[in-house]
């Protein structure tokens, strides 16, 4: 397998050096504990706790200098908007971040401490206001995944990856719309073509997956993807640019359950001290519920902001489970 | 200040390439949500949740053959007996951990897991039982913090720190027994000597702090220091080897109360995405108490092994306060 030509392993090798200084080079964490012979590449470490920043980086980084004193523009109320808040700081780009009525109030907040200016609208007009901004004031729209500056920036983590750790034959990752998956399918089909690429969706937001075993872009109903915690991957279809991506080099998409996430939200913090959030938990769970089918594996951890109520339940829960066990 | 003759700065760097392939080089990671200039280093990172894994790597790792194959013994049933357990493994040595009466099960478990025999006896009869192995069957006692090679091996990290970052006013490091800041300060007093070495305690167990401030090695009633859930700095008088370093490279030993303690912990896991025990958050704690007293800063986050019941009860406790604050 070879990745096509609209993401390539060159794009990936320069996005790491436009934002080797801007990033945290997360370590990778040998996790014995697992039962599995299993490594853990910890993105909830970066600034704003999550690999977002990467592609977001790369991309405002490669604005050309006009676009860029103009101003950048995305929706989310997510790590994808703390991230192109950050990045655009880092830059001193004007960024503008449109967020559904409705939306944590703390992460509303946690994007405008970045400096971004937070434009609050009802959930159904996002894409709309994003066009009035892109249209009106001329800001570059810097969308979540399906960009392939983007992309290559999410695929820098497979080359720190690659530089960590020999003879890998699995790698887990979290599926959302499919941005991470493709840089890292991108860098190991190129580098390192004997490990498998395996995507980890939850059970309640397997479209991907789905897309991937029919062949063609197939979404979900977002009142069935917002039933999963791993509020991260709701996107209810995997990208117009990363899907023949994901074909080309991702070995096949696997399910977990809501209780296998939050065990590995708890186990995460327990055994390895990391605080992940539902999303970023997904590759571990996967890991988790069948060490023995992926070898000498790697799980991307690919973020960490969660709620601590949530956080704090999780952990609570698995005890009770330690104990009804002894 | 120079660090007197009996810890050198060739001595750490001779543990560094000593035990450089069998620890995590564990990331120094910006913390700009503190309000200050803040640095962490996350020794949460390490195998077994602690940097007590330096220290007791290159101890083992120095001994001469045929002491080694002998074996080791050391009393703890916290992060040192894990720490020696794990090296020992690591050297194929046997490893006889004497444990309290009434140790944590999930502790002793952990430790018997890593291959070490555990052997439980009455609190005060720890020091008897290691001589009475280190007589009868020949082991050498690994001690805690009062030995050379471990305030070596412990010193590794403050090397790793001064690769990471250049002109750094503080380093904040939990102090107990003394042998962590003990390394930190021979690196600190060779390689960058403008660095203030701070020590932090809580105030319920600061004895250390007294020790200084008298100029004599002064001790408190274990009454008195086991009331902090530092539970990692409950020695109650600093080392013979270590005192006198200390005294040499640390600038003052400040304390924090229990409350800013467990802030913290929640302000490590909500901001940074790291778990760390009540010892391992103390060096934060002292920061966020006073920020604008450090300068640029780096706190060392010594440890991960929390009780989940305790954590979650420290990301409760945050919430109820960010509540009442609004």
């Amino acid at each position: 397998m070879t990745a096509p030509a609209c993401c390539h392993i060159n794009d990936v090798r320069a996005a790491a050096a436009t934002i080797a200084d801007h990033i945290v080079r997360t370590p990778l964490i040998a996790a014995p504990w697992s039962g599995g012979d299993l490594w853990l590449k910890a993105e909830n470490l970066q600034p704003i706790g999550a690999f977002k920043i990467r592609g977001a980086t790369n991309a405002i980084a490669r604005l050309d200098p006009r676009a860029r004193a103009r101003g950048v523009v995305t929706h989310s109320s997510g790590n994808h908007g703390q991230a192109v808040a950050w990045a655009a700081r880092w830059r001193g780009v004007p960024a503008v971040i449109v967020v559904p009525e409705g939306a944590s109030a703390v992460k509303t907040a946690a994007i405008r401490q970045l400096g971004a200016e937070v434009v609050v609208v009802p959930a159904e007009d996002r894409a709309a206001a994003v066009d009035e901004f892109t249209a009106r004031r001329r800001l570059t729209f810097v969308p979540p995944y399906d960009h392939l500056d983007v992309i290559a920036g999410q695929g820098t983590l497979a080359l720190e990856v690659l530089d960590d750790l020999a003879s890998i034959d699995t790698v887990l990752v979290p599926v959302g719309g499919g941005g991470l998956i493709s840089g890292v399918g991108t860098v190991m089909s190129s580098l390192s073509p004997r490990t498998r690429v395996v995507g980890v969706e939850s059970e309640l937001a397997a479209d991907a997956r789905d897309s991937l075993v029919r062949g063609r872009r197939v979404s979900w109903d977002p009142a069935l993807t917002s039933r999963t915690a791993a509020d991260g991957t709701r996107a209810t279809v995997v990208g117009e640019l990363t899907f023949p991506i994901m074909r080309a080099t991702v070995a096949e998409i696997v399910t977990v359950t809501e209780d296998e996430i939050l065990a590995a939200v708890s186990a995460l913090a327990r055994r390895a001290h990391l605080v992940a959030e539902p999303s970023g938990a997904l590759a571990v769970a996967a890991h988790l519920a069948g060490p023995s089918r992926y070898g000498r594996s790697v799980a991307v951890v690919s973020g960490g902001n969660i709620d601590p109520p949530v956080l704090a339940r999780a952990l609570c829960e698995s005890m009770r489970k330690d104990h009804s066990l002894s």
